[in-house]
C-alpha cells in the first residue's frame, strides 16, 4: 500500500471552497500508479435502452429536444423519471399560490423544485468525451437553456448541473446523460464558496479564481479556459477547467467559447481515461446563485466545471469532520496529466 | 426502483448541522425493504492478522494496553502505520521548536498530528457489536485516555474517534478497530456545528441537543442516553445516540455510563445488522474543541455518537452542492428501528 515520496504530510487550505484537506504522500502509491480499480465498461453490448432514440415513449415527458422538433434529435432535455424534488408542488412564489409551503422556524420547506436529465447523445455506445468538441458545445448551450428556463423563476435560487458517469459514481443508466436539479434553497457548498471568495476580494481586491493561474498546477490551457489540479484538490487527481476571463454565471457562455471549452474538455476527459483506467467520475458546473446579480457580487463569483475520479471512498473520518485525506499532490497530479499526451 | 409511499418531497434544516437535507421518498424503496448489497463478511475464516494477539510485532509502535503490561491484553492503542499526519514533524507550538511550520497567507502547514488505532478486541473473529456493554465500555475509556493524553498538546484543536466497519465504509482491515485522529486545526464541518449551535442557544436559551429527544423519532432510550434518527438525517437509516444529560466533551465520560453506553450502542449496532443485512458502517464521536473550555461555550456544545450504514453512494450532486437526497424519511426508519425486538 504504502510508498512514501519522501515527502512529509501537508495541509493546504482552499481559497474557493475554504476547507482544509490533508495531504498525505504516506499513504500513497506512486501518483502515475493510480487507476481506477472498477473502470466503467462500455455500452457495446446493450444497445437498447429508455434514452435512446427511439425509445422516447419509456421516458418522462420532454422539455425540449436538439435540434427543435427534429425526429433524428442529437440531445434531449427530459424530466427525470424519479425526481428528487417535484415540480408540481405549487410553486412557493406564484402570486396566487395556495401554497402547503410550510415552515416551522425555517427549518422544513416543500420539496419544490426541478430535477431534469439531458440526454447528450442519441447512441448507447457513445460516451461523452467520444463527441467532437462541436457536440459537446450543444450539451452545453442545451444546459444554458434550460438554466435560463429555470432563472425566469423567482423561487429557483441555485441551478446545479452534474454528471455521474459509471455505477459507482451515483449512474443509474449508463447511456450518456446528465442532471440538472433546481432548488428553491442557495446550497450549503454554494454560500460557503461565495463567503470565502468575497473575502478573499475584500482581501485583495481580485477575484481569486482569476488568480488562479499557477505554473505547476496546469493541465492543458486554450486562448479563454485553463484546466490544471487545485491547490488544494479534496481528491486525488481532481480537475477544474476555469474561464481565463472573469464571468459569474456558466449561463452568460456564448456559442464560439463553448466549442473551445467542448475541445478542453474532451482532451481532459481522454487523458483522465488514459491514466487512470477508465475510473468513474462526477462532474460539476460551479455556478452562481441565479438571482446574484449586482456588481459588487458579481465582481467576486467565477464559474467553473469540477471534474472528480472517483478512486478512493470515504470514511468515518471525512462524514465526521468534513476534512478530506488526499494522498496525492496537486502538482504531481498535473505533472502527470500535463505531460500524458492525450491524442 | 420506486414506490412512493405518497408523500410529496421535503427539505429539512438540522439544527446541529444547520445544513438542508432533501426527503424524496419516490426514489425509494419502502422503507423495511432497504438493505445492504453489501454485508460486510464475519471474520472466521481468516484467523490471523497484525491486529490478533500474538501478532504484535507485525504493528507500529504501542501507546498503551488494557490491561496495562498484560500479555492478555483486551485492548491496544498503537500508532497507526500508514498515518494520515506525522508525529515526528515539529510540534508547531512546543517551546524550543524550529519549526518547518510553513504559512503563506494561513493556507497551508506542516501536516503535523497524531494517528492512531484502537484494537477493540484481541480475537479476529470478534466484532464491537459481540462484545458485552462492560468490553464496549473498556473501548470507550480508552478513547477518552487517548484523548486526554492528546489534549496536553496546545497544538492539537480537535480528536476526531472515528470507527470504519466494512471494506466499502473504508476499513482496510477486517479485524475490529476504530482510529483516532488528532488535528492541528478545528475542521470544517465541527466549526459549522459549532456556530450553528451557538446561533440555536442564543435564539432560544438552551442547547439544541438537549432539545432533541422527540416522540417519532426515538429508537431505545435508556437512564442517561438516547438513540434516535435525526430530524433531518442526512443518510438513510442515521442513527444517533446522545447524552440526555448536558456534556460538551465525550472524554468526560465516566465508567458507569460508560457501561450503559456501550448496552445502548451494542442494542442499536444488533437492530442496524438484523434490519439492514449486516452493513458497512461508520461511527464518529462528536465532540467539541479541546481547547473550547469557557463557560459559555460549554454552554451550547453537546458531545453525540453518529452512526451512519453504507445504503447508498454519493454522486456529483452531492459532492458539488454539500445537500444531501435522502429516500427515507427519518420518522419512517425511526419507527422500524423502534419495533424491531434487538434480542
Amino acid at each position: 500500500m504504502a510508498s512514501s515520496g519522501g515527502r512529509n504530510p501537508e495541509l493546504r487550505k482552499d481559497s474557493v471552497s475554504n476547507r482544509w484537506v490533508i495531504f498525505s504522500p504516506a499513504r500513497a502509491k506512486r501518483p502515475s500508479d493510480f487507476k481506477s480499480k472498477t473502470p466503467t465498461n462500455s455500452n457495446h453490448l446493450q444497445q437498447k435502452c429508455p434514452f435512446c432514440i427511439g425509445q422516447e415513449h419509456q421516458c418522462a415527458p420532454e422539455i425540449f429536444r436538439v435540434p427543435p422538433d427534429d425526429p433524428n434529435w442529437t440531445i434531449r432535455v427530459i424530466e427525470n423519471l424519479y425526481p428528487a424534488l417535484s415540480r408540481s408542488l405549487c410553486d412557493p412564489s406564484a402570486p396566487s399560490s395556495d401554497s402547503g409551503h410550510r415552515d416551522i422556524g425555517n427549518r422544513v420547506l416543500d420539496g419544490f423544485g426541478f430535477h431534469d436529465v439531458v440526454i447528450e447523445t442519441p447512441i448507447h455506445s457513445v460516451q461523452l468525451g467520444d463527441l467532437s468538441p462541436e457536440e459537446i458545445a450543444r450539451v452545453f448551450l442545451a444546459y444554458r437553456k434550460r438554466i435560463e428556463q429555470l432563472a425566469s423563476r423567482d423561487s429557483i435560487e441555485y441551478v446545479q448541473v452534474f454528471k455521474n458517469h459509471g455505477a459507482s459514481a451515483g449512474a443509474s443508466m449508463s447511456h450518456s446523460h446528465s442532471q440538472i436539479l433546481a432548488l428553491p434553497i442557495i446550497p450549503p457548498n454554494v454560500s460557503a464558496r461565495l463567503g470565502s471568495m468575497k473575502d478573499y476580494f475584500e482581501q485583495k481586491g481580485k477575484c481569486c479564481i482569476c488568480q488562479i493561474e499557477s505554473e505547476d498546477l496546469v493541465i492543458n490551457a486554450s486562448t479563454n479556459f485553463i484546466s490544471l489540479v487545485p491547490y488544494a484538490a479534496t481528491f486525488p487527481f481532481e480537475i477544474w477547467i476555469v474561464p481565463r476571463y472573469h464571468s459569474a454565471h456558466f449561463h452568460e457562455l456564448d456559442a464560439e467559447k463553448a466549442v473551445e471549452l467542448g475541445g478542453l474538455l474532451k482532451l481532459i476527459l481522454r487523458k483522465m481515461s488514459l491514466q487512470l483506467n477508465n475510473p468513474p467520475f462526477n462532474f460539476m458546473i460551479h455556478t452562481s446563485p441565479l438571482h446574484c446579480n449586482n456588481a459588487s457580487e458579481l465582481a467576486y463569483t467565477h464559474w467553473f466545471i469540477q471534474i472528480v475520479p472517483q478512486l478512493t471512498g470515504i470514511g468515518g473520518f471525512e462524514i465526521g469532520t468534513g476534512c478530506y485525506i488526499n494522498p496525492v499532490f496537486p502538482e504531481d497530479a498535473a505533472k502527470v496529466l500535463r505531460e500524458l499526451l492525450g491524442s
